[in-house]
């Protein structure tokens, strides 16, 4: 017997011959001619595929007539063209192996029924069995590989900057401490601090909330390069829009400008968003028909059409003459809130627009102060459905002018000694931008709550927190 | 100008075109017919690319002639066959626009000249620079790549366990705490401990020594998974041979035994040396050369040739016979050191070796039992050169037998009870295997240290650490 997929089986990969799938029971249903329908899934896809069990199986009536939900079985049998509707093949199954039975199938979390996201939440371990969280796992996947794909494609390496880290990218944002200090004796200096000399790094130690600036002295060596993984900030955890651990893509380029940088947010979210409708078409209509109308449609018309460019200062001027009523006061020199970037998006001109050089003075140290003196070479790409999906800039790359920053926004020039050395030594205009996966699938997905978007929620309820 | 890069012009694409390359100077040499030869990298590849500048570019004497290791410039003109040994194309320029220079040539830590390991651990933000780093940070992205690009095409989904967890995936193993508590003013309950209650996530928290536990719940839904991410280990940072941060990769597969675990691993295994072997032989050229003469012919063997698979107690039975004395003796139920691990794989099998049916005491409790009652379903990959490389086993899918050895390992299985649940609902067979990912690189690239295999080496003395 070759074992297929439910995946392959359903396209068809060995008709006609003998097969064994295996999986997981959605449904099983008896007809009244004696034989079984059990709709099996193994997560390959978002469809199960349906086998025929006769009657005359040994085990039909101890075993195939006690099947509910969520049993596991190794099935066997041909697979043939099927009468039903939906579904090119089926499998008429000559030996079906029960692997595992449910434990009291009354009590089972997942019944096939529709569950709350909250009670979802609560049984981590097990929603993964649910077409919700299947196809989720199954877009991000699809959304990480293309990712992956496109940058190496492109040329790029991926780097892995350190997670634990001594220091913080932007001088900002709540940070998680890193320690094997022992809370109940912890190690004094004279003066009657804290000795992190005993810590395990000897000195101060936190999670990353950003490799920006590790991998920009990699760009300034391999010319193309991008971090992709874990990043941290302990603030906001407990709302449907952050998340205190996620991943994050952060690709940097040599001798590259802002445009240049503008242009590879386009290709690089344009290449993820085509990957999940060429291979994720199954689970989108799940999304489409279950949780968000519009989300194929968006994903579409994202690429489809070319993104806008605005100057910050003219989205201001478009913003100020709005019909509208926006909460926050509009004005030059304010950072855009999300209803004006999705003002933006949406209403005025309706795709995807990349936002470039905002006003200096709410922007981070290291980025690339303008000609003008008053604004710096940032970006933000800004998506209907959703707002800022990315954020970008050029670096500065003159010390001189970095060091007038870094000053400005108090921060040490001695503590960024060897981030100034990439600028003394055969400095180049470089660029590079940030997207937080997880708000990314959020969209692709049309879900409500970001913590639907990792594999394991932080619920206080849940069995596995 | 079509801007090409080092590895494009030296494959000729655009041969006989006007092309921009753009990097930083390796080396300058001034010929006394009056034009000069510089050699660019840019670390698309392992060689730069001979730059011809002649003495009639307008900035060559001001500029051109100033010119040494590590200043960054544009250089544009024809990509001509080349006359010199060793390259087939060169440019021809017509321009070279310096973009920066090096602030103090002669006390620029990358001189054009071999520096020691340790030195280069100190200045990590400008080593990418030489030789050997740029060419161990090609290799770390395509053996990523192809560890992607491998379980993609064989139908896994990249599943992202958390790195901040609650629990500890094997009892053992000192961990980092993850807080956002105030040491200075710790929060204490009535009884005078620690107030964990008051802490971020409101418990206890820890980085990840592992994510087979959780990813296994994501295996008995999609029934093909891997994590593939950083990891965690409080402990011996300072040799050569351990890391406190590295990336590990865990393949888990439902309806699997240990045989189905081994041949996925050698596959697995075997796809990410073919891919280095293809993508990057340039770079291994360089180890070959300057690092440790036999990487080539190591990861060639490793590739051709099959792994053998012999049980433990057979192990055991050889290296009893082995006609040398070893440090650490030998006895049915011991575990192998590395002197025995090699001496399998390099003395007697010649080759590659499974390990398999380790005794149940020394291995960890999820493994599952073999019907001698004394052996589990471990297996562990033996490498001629460095010993253990990948360790896995067919996981204790019947809920009793964990149960038992949860016990016997004093593990509370009420704090496992999200584990328990995977065996009450639809168990399966199934089996899976964790590789460090950076005792990979070592062995790819012929490394000593392994800090050397990391983009950022924690070395107190390190300008970036």
């Amino acid at each position: 017997m070759t074992i297929v997929s439910v995946k392959q089986a359903l396209a068809g990969v060995q008709a006609g011959q003998a097969v064994t799938v295996q999986g997981w029971v959605r449904t099983r249903r008896d007809s009244k001619a004696g034989l079984s329908f059990i709709n099996l899934a193994d997560g390959s896809c978002f469809a199960p595929i349906q086998i025929v069990a006769p009657a005359t199986l040994a085990n039909y009536e101890s075993e195939i007539k006690r099947l509910s939900a969520g049993c596991a079985l190794r099935a066997s049998g041909t697979l043939s063209p099927s009468q039903g509707q939906g579904q090119a093949f089926e499998i008429q199954a000559s030996a079906i192996e029960v692997t595992g039975f449910v434990e009291d199938p009354e009590t089972y979390p997942i019944q096939p029924k529709a569950h709350s996201m909250e009670f979802l939440r609560e049984v981590a371990h097990l929603r993964p069995r649910t077409n919700l969280i299947g196809a989720v796992a199954r877009v991000r996947h699809t959304a990480m590989s293309a990712i992956h794909r496109y940058l190496g494609a492109q040329g790029f390496f991926w780097v892995n900057t350190p997670i634990i880290t001594t220091s913080d990218a932007e001088g900002a944002g709540d940070m998680f401490r890193v320690s094997t200090l022992d809370l109940a004796n912890l190690p004094r200096t004279p003066g009657g601090g804290i000795d992190f000399g005993k810590d395990f790094f000897g000195k101060e130690a936190f999670l990353t909330v950003s490799g920006q600036l590790n991998v920009e002295a990699y760009c300034l060596a391999l010319s193309k390069v991008y971090t992709f993984g874990p990043t941290f900030r302990a603030e906001n955890s407990n709302t449907a829009r952050h998340l205190a651990e996620f991943w994050m893509i952060e690709p940097e380029i040599a001798f590259a400008d802002l445009d240049a940088d503008a242009t590879l947010a386009e290709g690089f979210l344009k290449a993820i968003f085509q990957a999940v409708l060429d291979e994720r078409m199954d689970d989108l209509a799940f999304f489409a028909e279950r949780v968000e109308p519009s989300v194929i449609r968006r994903i579409e018309s994202f690429v489809r059409e070319p993104f806008a460019r605005l100057d910050y200062s003219e989205a201001i001027r478009i913003l100020e003459k709005a019909p509208r009523k926006f909460e926050f006061p509009v004005a030059w020199g304010i950072d855009l809130q999300t209803e004006h970037e999705r003002y933006l998006a949406e209403e005025h001109v309706g795709r995807p627009v990349v936002v470039m050089n905002y006003p200096e003075a709410i922007k981070a140290f290291y980025m690339r102060l303008n000609d003008d003196g008053r604004t710096v070479a940032a970006m933000d790409v800004l998506a209907p459905g959703i707002g800022e999906i990315i954020g970008g800039s050029q670096r500065e790359e003159r010390l001189d002018y970095l060091d007038r920053r870094m000053l400005q926004f108090k921060l040490d020039p001695a503590h960024y000694q060897w981030y100034r050395d990439l600028r003394r030594y055969g400095t180049v205009p470089h660029a590079g931008f940030g997207l937080g996966f997880e708000r990314l699938l959020v969209y692709l997905c049309g879900l409500g709550n970001i913590r639907d978007a990792i594999p394991y929620p932080r619920t206080p309820g849940s069995a596995t927190f």
